[in-house]
């Protein structure tokens, strides 16, 4: 038997039998569960998968042999055994790693993946060109827990058969999304599982796959056995594994959506170290689309497999009833089932995050807008306060929807703003409306909400120099603002709400000016910023665009960044003067 | 028996026997037949199916009951039947339909639809918005014809039996795309017609669709007996018909792919009426592609269905041979697969039509960006001069791709450009590539390329006011210079080739210009101008930022949309001095 902080690569764990490969997942599994405890991640995810992906690096030769895992934040235990174990064992290291595979980690990690259904096609890839080199080896698409019903990964699951060479797909069943299933596919995963893989109408072997079946996918002997038989096999092979989300400890078995990705948590009982009582915007929302759906049976509310993350959770899901539509990980269906649900006659709003809107802008665009169809879209975690993984940014959402025509794009900066949005979106829109979560803390005023969304607002009249700041960044135009009056300038601040158009009675009111400076909680590129700065080209205003720079930034310090990009209240007065 | 020009609705249809159905049907097909040789067309798809769309009209009751045509260029034979069988008799009424469905035009037409494979998901929306108002009538999702492997459709498909309510897919199965099926799902197909639907692990069945086969999808009567068993069904039904794409005249049967869509033909031999001797960029592209990827073996071009558009005819794709690769219309696919090419090693080059690249917005970002990975993608119609049909525009991608961080996107204005960078983004680059295949007549120039493209190339040295202008419009920016030589002003005037960033040390150069006028073949918001506006925000430089406006256009007139847009070189001059 080997001690775990002696596993230094896969070939560390070749000599052992298959019992100390089952005694290995237990330690792994103990492991990370003090990391997962301590530190958050994806608990249920990874628990599911240690015998799998303990009995993977058995039998295949990483890196040699290419594994691709989908989403990747089931791949902590391909992280342990693949020289990474330390960032596991020893808490002053947890954050040596990311909760993604990261080719600058590790060579073993061949793709920064954060978005679900990837796999299988980045696999096709890598198996083309490694049949065009004329090399030999084995390529493996290891994916499941949420990814296979997206388009991306069933377009590549029909597309791989045709290379008819070595092509190898670990579907790792686990009976769960993030969430719990949605979609025909996976009633017939059930169908395969209850039968034992001998359903009939097998999906993948309709599809050209040999299909092999592995009842307990926990259970290392079968997996490697399974594994073994497609190994080095010259066509498309899918081995279904039967896995159980968060296995091995007893509160992710119990409540798997709850330990799909969780902050840190008790061993005990699972219990959260740390609850905030401050309600977020994402409480706002689903109680006023609670509201909203109770008062009228033609509101709905859609996700694309994150009910969670828009606050959703079973209990509002079971009262929203079916007024609640989750389609599985699949925006594109989501945006295009909205403009179904607008030509019908209802009121879709489609809660989505930031980070993933973008995989329906074809849809945004061509079934929704060129058809001007009634939609309303609410995305969150949008912006430099949102998830700082590099495959989860939310800050490029402003520059790719509001450049879409015909898409009214709104931000709001206070809770009041927000809900009246939506109401506004609901209720005196025909056409889309994308009404931006704003990120940061809740922010609340007593003053009236003007509700003229398609102008801006001033804030605080002034003369000479203006500050337009949207969302978030209202709050740091304010004390910017508080600077420059300390210093004998009296800055007028601006909040645009509307970010897809210019206002140009207000901004023409600005043409005396010295000076404008547009901040936005987004890329500058392509922005708001620069549609005013544009606006302004021709007339002696200077124009000062704040933003952030365009680029992919990884598990970034916020205020670092701000500072960066000239976002601190003292940077902007500073600007400002 | 009716006369054509008596149809105006399909209640006009419901008495006639099957035989009529039949004799009715031959007659539409002549029609048709005559209008697509006069004025071109999609020939094939619309020949295929008449006796469908007849039959549809026959057994549903529309506008009641809601039909979605997928891609909707098949939807002629249903113009004919809706009240706009005077656009397919009088020559001169030929325009009065677009080419796509159009609710515009009709209440029968629900969407705009050109894109393909949202039908499904579209038509899931119509069906939940009926439910949840308690209404009752059919929805019926009419599919096929290159549409089914694309991933909103794939989505849809695995969603829409989770409705457990009326919802009908029909299948239109003419064994093509645009040109051959590929992907497993289509050997599936072929399997289930070789077995006259009785094929085991049918995929279908396994998503909880009750299939219905029609062997003959050309026979009025079998469909009809179809359409009326599904009809009223509580239930997700598909509807397999077997159809020939270009039926009724022989050499759209002959050749299916190259009568996909055609212009204006011969009705005895096919051929085409006016041929142009003129190469184009497609050519161009093709020429060189073939070049380069007979020099390396690593050098791999890869289409998502439209191989044609790309130049890759049948004999060009024989010739590329494995290195050509098509996923069928599939473009997430295509640029996933493009990602894992260049991590195995290989060179790959995604061409694509402006309009589609959209699709594959995620996987450019995230699958391709994030990633740093060595892929080029060339796009084809983007810019003012590209397809005019509202669902095909394609002057939103410099908006869309240049604010994607880590992609550079250039822009050459002749064809000695254009395929230098192809060549430098092959094997000077080692990240992300766009080459927009410029719009237009083809430009070429004897002056040598200066391949430095982070930089913007001075054309022309003047003073005081500067046009930069990109792609074809750089002409147009050459002809203002000359009316401007004429009145004594003399403008430099700037390539800037590069539009995903600005070149800084150029912008310098002009700090004490009077004036800059920046022109670009697409969108203004979030484009390559407003970066130079931004970017001389603080400085007493004029710029305006000429392209188009941000809307979405149909059928238009380029002169009058470049006069609209101040665009003509006169214009521009009068803009300048």
């Amino acid at each position: 038997m080997i001690d775990l902080k002696d596993i230094h690569s896969p070939k560390d764990i070749k000599n052992l039998t298959t019992g100390e490969l089952t005694t290995l997942s237990g330690e792994l599994r103990k492991v990370l569960l003090d990391k997962l405890a301590a530190h958050g991640g994806h608990v249920g995810p990874n628990l599911g998968v240690v015998e799998a992906a303990v009995a993977l690096h058995y039998v295949f030769n990483a890196p040699e042999d290419k594994i691709v895992f989908d989403v990747s934040h089931q791949s902590y235990v391909h992280k342990m055994l693949t020289g990474r174990i330390g960032a596991f064992l020893d808490p002053k290291h947890y954050n040596d790693v990311t909760g993604y595979t990261c080719p600058r980690e590790s060579d073993y990690d061949l793709f920064e993946i954060g978005h679900t259904s990837t796999s299988i096609s980045l696999a096709t890839g890598l198996a083309k060109a490694r049949d065009l080199k004329g090399e030999k080896y084995n390529v493996v698409a290891f994916i499941g827990d949420a990814s296979l019903g997206g388009g991306e990964a069933l377009e590549g699951l029909d597309y791989a058969p045709e290379l008819g060479t070595n092509f190898i797909v670990v579907l790792n069943d686990n009976q769960m999304s993030i969430a719990e299933n949605h979609g025909a596919l996976y009633d017939h995963l059930t169908a395969l599982r209850e039968s034992k893989g001998t359903s009939e109408n097998n999906i993948f072997k309709a599809l050209g796959y040999d299909y092999i079946y592995v009842r307990d996918g926990n259970d290392v002997a079968s997996l490697v056995k399974a594994y073994e038989k497609a190994k080095d096999a010259d066509h498309a092979v899918l081995i279904h594994i039967n896995t159980m989300k968060g296995n091995g400890f007893a509160p992710a078995e119990a409540n798997k959506e709850r330990f799909h990705y969780s902050a840190p948590f008790s061993e005990t009982d699972g219990a959260l170290l740390n609850v905030s009582s401050q309600k977020s915007y994402t409480d706002i929302f689903t109680e006023h689309m609670l509201k909203r759906m109770g008062a009228d049976g033609n509101v709905v509310t859609l996700t694309a497999g994150t009910p969670g993350a828009i606050g959703f959770t079973p209990d509002k899901r079971h009262i929203a009833g079916k007024q609640f539509v989750d389609v599985g990980i699949c925006e594109q269906d989501a945006v295009a089932m909205a403009a179904g649900l607008a030509k019908g006659g209802a009121k879709p709003v489609f809660g989505v995050m930031a980070t993933f809107v973008q995989r329906a802008y074809d849809q945004l665009s061509h079934d929704v807008s060129i058809n001007c169809l009634h939609v309303t879209v609410v995305d969150f975690g949008g912006g430099v306060f949102g998830i700082p993984d590099m495959t989860h940014l939310g800050f490029f959402d402003i520059s790719m929807i509001s450049n879409i025509p015909g898409i009214k794009f709104l931000a709001p900066a206070t809770k009041e703003e927000y809900v009246a949005m939506i109401d506004y979106a609901l209720d005196s829109c025909d056409g889309p409306v994308v009404v931006r979560t704003p990120g940061g803390g809740v922010v609340s005023t007593d003053v009236p909400v003007n509700t003229d969304f398609n102008r801006y607002d001033i804030v605080e009249q002034g003369a000479d120099v203006a500050i337009i700041a949207e969302g978030p960044f209202l709050q740091t135009a304010k004390q910017a603002a508080g600077i420059l009056r300390g210093k004998g300038i009296n800055p007028t601040v601006i909040n645009p709400r509307i970010l897809s158009s210019v206002d140009s009675e207000t901004l023409d009111g600005l043409r005396n000016y010295r000076k404008v400076i547009t901040v936005e909680d987004g890329i500058v590129d392509g922005g708001f910023g620069q549609k005013v700065a544009a606006y302004f080209g021709s007339s002696p205003v200077q124009v000062i665009c704040l933003g952030l720079k365009k680029e992919f930034l990884d598990r970034y310090n916020v205020g670092e960044v701000l500072k960066a990009n000239s976002l601190t209240p003292e940077q902007i007065a500073a600007l400002a003067e």
